[in-house]
């Protein structure tokens, strides 16, 4: 994958990285959307892929051309009939004179990023080559990563094409230190040998090292910078990543400004603080990148900035570079991301007296379980597809691994019955599993004065909860 | 100054800053060919300032605004009768809800470089708002500079416009330091006070803080990184500072390039090299940044790329964002600095296997004094117009304080009579100072087999008097 994040530019080609948890139905989807020429496909994810070209080929839709990527562990038993490449062997056969396709406008598309994948509404989010030339180097910058790095690659490359790092290391000269499985004990390992001097990672990587066994844990020689994003870190997994040795910096981004579009600069004189107003600080979403030409917290009915005080709420609105160049195949929801000239991110913020800005809410409940966004209203979908199902709504349940995990409340069909697994099963039969509710009360929903089911109260009945 | 950086643009105007070492003549000549329409001037500068008005009224110019800088050091006993404005007064009346004027296209030039100043040629480089962006970018990149640094002005601001640091630091949270005079007093008083990690200089400054007495010097509380260009930084200079605690980082570039348009990526593996080694590849100029689309060493007669041996020498060229847009009102100079399509810098380079480049000469002769470059032809051309001088030739001659000094050599014509001191004093009449040649040496030229001055063995020549 890193190095297809050169191969395909430079062949003149444009990237469509596919989440390596999504199902066979759900990759056929985004093969179709995206009108796929060639599928590369690691030999673990090989199944999911044939499934999905078997459903291609019921759809008679055109397959794309399959390439093989294998590695030692590689058992050849898997069955490959119907790939047309293996990866290593069409390298071998590439000529070294060939010449660099380049793009005609750097405004031509680098990539499509699909951000969550329904098979209503697929939203392939295109970048230029443009953006993530900026983008990598804003990346860079935020990363505080000096010449030469070790990255240890935690953050998925089909996650923001990596918030564009695959460009941004090698533009520092640095290495990159790829891993199949990413569990505490490796993470130190590597970290150890490598000598890795940054890496990133969602909350919950970062929870999953503060709670790793001891015997795991080696000394780190030197800082290790950590970038994470999604939702704040909590302050207890902060300071405990810092005392064993983690530098933590809060990035704040959408799949639509290429990953990082800001991040909490992290002012010397904070250093002096008590830890609650320090953690206070680090949760701020804070200020755009050097890539980004602006960020500004807006009243999207009209337009106008909302005061500097920490209180006043209104939605988080890009503009410049880094933003996204729309969603491929969708005016219709490029437009209305883009209504008045901004970017809208779905996010609710105040603005602090010194610029910084914090996330308070957000507008879409998307749910954020392990780094992976899940949309509240695709799970109610199926939900709501489900017979014995007469209102749905899903919210985030707090949980000390994953983060969030999503929590159905269900309203039954009168005669209907049936049960929390019956209703966990059947959603993970029509959706990627880690989509699946993994809480299911069944209630009368409260509804608000116009009657649209009162999400904020369902929240904070979930919330009650606390961790499953 | 640094506040014009950011004033001037914002008002949709360009900047054009001036050395100011130049002369009055050349001022109003600089004034004149830039169109200047405002000019801000240091107290210190005034009379120059006003001995240039004077010329462009004679000449029946219009006269730009004048508008005077003073600080706590300002006598107002100095005649400022002339001046229009004061500058904290006319920052005092500006409006707070003033409108940034933008650039209509990222193309628009934010500001004017004057290479040298001779009443001939100037040739005024164009930076465009796209380029300094990016070189911004880059030079923080090459400079290592992590977010809130501190950087020590010693790279005069109108020297690509501070390699386009003004911005840089500013985009990266910085301080900076602003200083009226350079000695390693106050260059060691302002690293400590003020907790300095970064300044930049040219090989005199360095050679001025290793030479300094003992007693101005303190102990680096922390590593402060140095940026040098124009010559590479000799070996025992290298040593001494690092040994005081100074981190050297050898830049390379032009006015045409934004100032470092190249750097010498130091590759961690090369800390392992015995000292004469380390100084060797640490005199390379190094690879483009991430900024630069491309640096060559071609043939200029075929444009063909060298070889990759250290040995082969070519011509070193540019391509990219942060290569000038051309020379203002000079179409001609500016068609064959980009003849073939990429900027010829005038300097004679090799490549290295790994594809670093090391510059061998330079194509112009051009004479580097003190972080300034000094054509060689300017100042010949001064000294052709002497009623005694037959033929001129004008070489570098190394010099411990200055890096290099001019040295010409002369031959008189037949019946005249003449002497150094009277050249020297000639020169200075119509050049700036720190033009004027220092060694002058009458001889019968050598001559090539083609009948031009064979300026190799005049260098040679210059090279075995050794410093002044």
């Amino acid at each position: 994958m890193y190095e297809l994040h050169f191969a395909v530019p430079m062949a003149g080609a444009i990237l469509c990285t596919l989440n390596s948890r999504l199902d066979a139905a759900m990759v056929s989807v985004l093969l179709e959307h995206s009108q796929a020429k060639i599928l590369f496909v690691d030999y673990q994810l090989l199944e999911i892929a044939q499934g999905a070209l078997n459903l291609l080929r019921e759809r008679g839709t055109e397959l794309p051309i399959i390439v093989l990527l294998t590695d030692s562990e590689y058992s050849s038993t898997i069955d490959i009939t119907s790939t047309s490449y293996e990866y290593e062997k069409l390298v071998d056969v590439g000529h070294n004179d060939f010449n660099i396709v380049r793009p005609r406008s750097e405004w031509d598309p680098i990539s499509v990023n699909y951000t969550s994948g329904t098979t209503s509404s697929p939203k392939g989010v295109v970048y230029s080559h443009r953006g993530a030339y900026l983008n990598s180097l804003a990346a860079v910058l935020v990363s505080q990563m000096d010449l030469f790095p070790v990255y240890l690659w935690i953050v998925p490359l089909f996650h923001c094409n990596g918030w564009c790092l695959p460009w941004g290391v090698a533009a520092q000269f640095g290495t990159n230190i790829c891993v199949r499985k990413v569990s505490p004990k490796n993470i130190f390992d590597d970290i150890i040998q490598h000598k890795v001097t940054h890496m990133g990672g969602a909350p919950t990587v970062l929870n999953m090292i503060v709670n790793s066994a001891l015997t795991y844990r080696k000394p780190l020689k030197n800082k290790v910078v950590v970038m994470t994003g999604g939702s704040p870190p909590p302050s207890q997994i902060l300071f405990k990543m810092e005392e064993i040795g983690f530098s933590v910096s809060h990035l704040y981004g959408l799949t639509e400004t290429y990953g990082p579009g800001a991040f909490c600069a992290w002012r010397p004189e904070w250093d002096m603080l008590p830890p609650q107003e320090r953690s206070k600080m680090k949760s701020r979403q804070g200020v755009p990148h050097v890539g980004m030409e602006e960020m500004d917290v807006k009243d999207p009915a009209t337009m106008e900035s909302v005061v500097a005080d920490g209180k006043s709420v209104g939605e988080v609105m890009f503009r410049g570079n880094t933003v996204m160049s729309g969603y491929y195949r969708d005016l219709k929801a490029t437009k209305e991301a883009f209504k008045d000239g901004w970017f809208h991110s779905g996010d609710l913020a105040v603005k602090h007296c010194d610029g910084y800005i914090e996330v308070k809410d957000r507008l879409k409940d998307v749910i954020v379980s392990g780094g992976e966004n899940i949309s509240s209203i695709e799970v109610e979908t199926v939900l709501y597809s489900h017979p014995a199902v007469l209102e749905a709504a899903v919210v985030a349940r707090p949980d000390d691994l994953w983060g969030e995990t999503p929590c159905a409340f269900l309203k039954l069909k009168q005669g209907f019955h049936t049960n929390s697994q019956e209703i966990i099963h059947f959603c993970r039969d029509h959706l990627p599993r880690y989509m699946a509710p993994k809480t299911v009360i069944f209630i009368d929903l409260p509804k608000t004065s116009t009657g649209k089911i009162h999400k904020l109260v369902l929240r904070e009945k979930a919330k009650a909860l606390g961790s499953l």
